[in-house]
């Protein structure tokens, strides 16, 4: 995995400052193909929803999945806006498609930010000739650029074939929402794209979390040209694993990247489920926050995950070093996973219940006295 | 409620120092009843259990439920301790059978605190009979000091006939666990004692959370003499409520006590579910923190509950004032909302989902910094 710096063949793209953001930091891209291409999409599972959650469930179904663009603000959820703020997403799908030549349900058009202020609609119409003007293939960076809200970085990966970029820091930011995560291809996807999605997402952006808030926002996107003649199934797992890991890395407040491993389940749903009780787990974050190889709130985390297990017969180990097998601590194994903790910017909580085969991984952050700064003090 | 200084008729107690916190503080408590008199107790659900959790199992179901004492200790959970674990809880209850001249089944031995250390079985063993010596009605006091972890303040409630104890201020604690709730009557107990307490249970202690961890020891425990002819179900409930309330008060790095109200819900258990997923969202718990009245976190927590409303008919308030309804925010209320949350010790976070006609409250506190730091901190 690299960070491409263009979009795979069909695709052009960029970004620039719309002034939605009161910064003046961009705020408005655009991905724009060169003919309609097939797309698929997963939307939050909140019963809040975007304006534009709604309005592009509609535009999929009227095209079969065809889509000629896709432009995405930040700075501004359009969430909680009413009846005014379906009609803005729809007028600007409108203004584009028609500077296209395109249908208007041809055009996707998503929104991230604060939460139930009216979107400056008319700043985004303004802006949308000069972001097409602005399209390349090599505007990938531009584009991952506007779409941040308190994201401290882009977040991009991939190669010739599969570009994926993402922006997240929080599930649900301090009012702002969510999480992106697009996947570009220039292969064609098959007929059934949205489960190719869904399997992809399973496995990566299903498996992160901050700090267990879902947004009502959440969206991610799968697009292939069908350009170039090859198979990129694997590729765009990889890509969404890289971007949901990178999620996690750049959570709120984060100075640690966290991999929770559950080997040992009745299955790989099941070693999921325990996997993000633990990355969810409030004790076993601020445990990672004070470097503490915390078995027992690990152990306990599993413990209510609702899957059967003994937990005499359960190993936990951090890092390099196993702390708990049959039954009790191991004292002596407590300098190395400290040290682990200490010295690492990713590192490794495991887990085997000894009640199966299945095993997964969830990513998460440790949760630290700035992630509680930054959420309690963004409006007052 | 007010606060009873004496036990239930029929119910005598104490509490004294028995070394087993290094600090020197009391961590062995006792209650001893004049004859064996019926009881019924809740565990934790979660899979790694505390060693009292499968003996006190097996004590209650030998005896039918007949109670002659309760012993307590704090400081050491006697969790993830293996075979030693269970035959140290068998040791303390024989022990002080033999003292009684009971059945050492008629004993129940409760621990809390530090996991995965031994129990030190000879320290709460040479302290029974000092114990039971200064065992007496009004040793209530001595008996709810005894049974602390890192809870700042002891929890007592009732009257003449109910008394209630509890213990606990997160879920787990640092590497300690637990929340413990007592509920002595000198009324009858029904038949079906058990099913009274889960009643009891599922509207007080089931709708406090802290951080969403359970603990391997949580244990709610009824008992009844029948001394007195009268009947104490609202009572108990009150009791419940009261000490579920004082838990969530007394949470870890708290400063304000939150009631999540939810109303308009299908039905009580899913007004319950969606103020359950309110309480433990750690924006909303944030937001509380920074005295931000952030209805979007309250509704978008509501909107993941996995309880169907439509969020453009909801309401949401924030103590006095109104911050959500029809779809959109009430800006000029969020003066009123933050000066609730400024100037309250208790504060009220509501939601109206126009769904139906249940309601149901939550208590939770909020997150705020100094928890993070009791958490990381604890063992480095």
């Amino acid at each position: 995995v690299s960070t491409p710096t263009t979009f795979p063949r069909g695709l052009r793209g960029a970004g620039l400052a719309a002034g939605i953001k009161a910064s003046g930091a961009p705020d408005l891209g655009l991905v724009v193909a060169d003919a309609p291409a097939p797309a698929a999409a997963l939307f939050t599972t909140n019963q809040l929803l975007g304006a534009h959650v709604p309005v592009c469930r509609e535009h999929l179904a009227a095209t079969g999945g065809q889509v000629r663009a896709l432009v995405v603000n930040s700075g501004n959820a359009n969430c909680s806006t009413g009846a005014a703020g379906l009609a803005a997403n729809r007028e600007v799908c409108a203004v584009l498609a028609a500077q296209l030549g395109a249908a208007p349900e041809e055009v996707l058009f998503l929104s991230t930010g604060v939460i139930g202020a009216p979107l400056p609609t008319e700043r985004v119409t303004a802006a949308l000739p000069a972001l097409l003007d602005a399209a390349r293939r090599d505007g990938l960076d531009d584009f991952a650029h506007a779409i941040l809200t308190t994201d401290t970085r882009t977040k991009v990966t991939g190669g010739e074939h599969v570009v994926g970029v993402a922006k997240g820091s929080g599930m649900i930011h301090p009012d702002l929402a969510t999480m992106f995560g697009f996947l570009f291809t220039d292969a064609a996807l098959p007929g059934d794209a949205r489960g190719l999605l869904a399997r992809v997402n399973a496995r990566s952006f299903q498996r992160t979390t901050v700090d267990g808030d879902t947004s009502p926002n959440d969206t991610v996107l799968l697009w292939g040209t069908g350009a170039a003649d090859v198979e990129v199934a694997a590729d765009l797992e990889r890509a969404a694993v890289h971007l949901a890991r990178e999620i996690a890395r750049d959570g709120e407040g984060a100075s640690r990247l966290v991999t929770v491993r559950v080997e040992g389940a009745p299955d790989e749903e099941a070693a999921a489920r325990v996997a993000r009780v633990i990355a969810t787990s409030p004790l076993t974050k601020t445990a990672v926050a004070g470097r503490d190889p915390n078995w027992g709130r690990i152990l306990a985390a599993a413990g209510r995950a609702g899957v059967a297990f003994d937990a005499e017969a359960a190993r936990v180990w951090v890092g390099p070093a196993t702390v708990y097998e049959a039954g009790t601590p191991r004292l002596e194994a407590e300098d190395a996973a400290h040290a682990h903790l200490e010295v690492e910017d990713e590192v490794l909580l495991g887990i085997d219940l000894a009640a199966g085969d299945g095993s997964a991984d969830c990513w998460t952050c440790d949760l630290t006295a700035e992630y509680v700064r930054i959420n309690a003090d963004y409006r007052t």
